[in-house]
């Protein structure tokens, strides 16, 4: 795996957040801890923690509270994704059955609020109110990105300006909030800060614009997650808010008539007729965009190992899936 | 309203709770507000905080903590309360119509997840760590018995001492954490601070054993809620869990035919064959003793109008429903 290269400077300190966020979900109740146990396997790529523990070690020195921090974080996340599981209908998740799928709504509804009180308790462990204060206001903003969502499904009028809030809210706040986190705990000066976290929020961006892309033209084999759900759920992205804008009126009409008409293969039919647009390469030109913004953050870091890392990961955001 | 005459001590005090409250959900996002404002709805009792307070009261002064500390303990509440209604497909909330009926399980699942997240950001404005821990570490409770409790759905072997695991866990470590709080952040020494978590262990277990008799019961006129669902869920409680373990084998055999038999009336076919028998009186007995174990654990508390209403509030859970 490529991404995983770019972790070398603090690949022990992912073992110890690992041990961590293993530690801390390890209850008394056989029922929790066998569902803790299968959403193990969704712990993948680990990137907030990465991304967390690369901007401390480029900053200064990773510490317990980097540790701690990372596991925090990934708990965040894995919260997130087995409430979108719900939220989606989805069946896969990393080449697993989600655990709506397997137990059921319910389950997957309290697993996720049990996640997420994991994630507080853990962060409470720390001597300082600062990082509960910052993940607590960034989950307030994460919940409210996705309520956007909910609330402009099937609006086929949805603009740029809103799709980028909705993403800057739900997916790239997280990340922003690990690089100010990584930064914050080394010791970094303001300036130091503010880089880290214009960082982290274009790194988030890009990779949510890659990833909705991929919704419409990966294959399950690549990703490891059910695919076409945006469109099943009526959700907007970008290369179809751009379909939309820059089509012919007949064009437009035709792909209003295949989004609505509720057929099994609309999705399918949707991202044939935006593929041989120029929208993909659209959403492409934004997201190397943000790339670039993200490299350029980081100009104000000490040069070595960790920034030629963060530098490699926006990098690899975009290479990954041209 | 009758529980309302045992708030007298701490009327203004909570006030200040509700106010801090609605500022703590004022948002940017307009259709989040418009959620929160629909949800403010379900703020009836206010049952959580006022038990806060009067232990505050009881044991010393009501501070600023106390205010805050209410505010948080409610917005945990009410974020159980959103998710609650997913899980049992509820319609009626407190004579409201509930958030997954107005606007589908999606949005009801992501306003819990914002209500929890508002509830820690609000409590890591306070300096000390302290109840940022004891919550997380309830809540991580709370969660554990949710999901035993869907874990035992059709379980109809359910022992008593599991049903008493379960209902600790999913209400009354909740009242035990705000009566923890309410003693401690006002100076208690550590046997009253014992006491009140003692207090509030039995106050919480006695309110949901009556909780589980009227949603065999009651009438959705008295309660404002959906009845039956526990039923309809398989969620076996403590009349039913009494009336199989004691009803001769025919009657047994037939009370498990008509649950099994998924027909529409079969809470209500249940609930007048339970009715007939000892078993809501045997859950009643059970719910008194654990009123009386939480007035005797109040002994150790000072005299006064704030330990009276504790006192009334207590013996107020049975008299409000025999």
């Amino acid at each position: 795996m490529k991404l995983a290269e770019h972790y070398t400077p603090i690949a022990r300190s992912l073992e110890r957040v690992e041990r961590i966020f293993d530690d801390e979900l390890a209850g008394e109740v056989d029922v929790v801890n066998n569902l803790c146990a299968h959403i193990r396997q969704y712990r993948g790529k680990m990137l907030r923690p990465a991304l967390l523990l690369l901007t401390g070690e480029a900053c200064g020195r990773v510490t317990r509270e980097h540790h701690v921090l990372g596991s925090v974080v990934e708990l965040v996340h894995m919260a997130t994704l087995v409430h979108d599981d719900v939220l989606d209908e989805a069946d896969l998740r990393r080449r697993c059955t989600t655990i709506n799928r397997l137990h059921g709504n319910e389950a997957a509804v309290l697993l996720g609020d049990y996640l997420i009180s994991h994630a507080f308790h853990l962060c409470s462990s720390l001597d300082s109110q600062y990082a509960s204060r910052l993940i607590g206001s960034t989950t307030n903003t994460v919940c409210e990105g996705e309520l956007m969502q909910v609330f402009h499904r099937g609006d086929y009028d949805l603009s740029e300006e809103t799709y980028f809030e909705i993403i800057s809210r739900k997916t790239a706040s997280l990340v922003a909030t690990c690089c100010i986190l990584g930064s914050r705990f080394a010791g970094a000066d303001p300036a130091v800060i503010a880089a880290a976290e214009r960082y982290g929020m274009s790194v988030g961006v890009a990779f949510q614009i890659i990833d909705d892309v991929l919704d419409l033209q990966g294959t399950e084999q690549e990703t490891g997650k059910t695919l076409g759900r945006d469109l099943d759920k009526e959700k907007l992205t970008l290369p179809i808010i751009h379909y939309l804008r820059t089509a012919d009126r007949d064009v437009k009409a035709e792909a209003l008539a295949v989004m609505n008409n509720g057929h099994q293969d609309r999705a399918e039919r949707i991202a044939r007729m935006v593929s041989q647009s120029d929208s993909v390469r659209y959403a492409y030109h934004k997201a190397r965009h943000h790339v670039r913004v993200a490299v350029e953050a980081l100009a104000v870091f000490p040069d070595g190992d960790a920034k030629d890392s963060l530098t490699a990961m926006a990098e690899f955001i975009i290479d990954r899936h041209e």
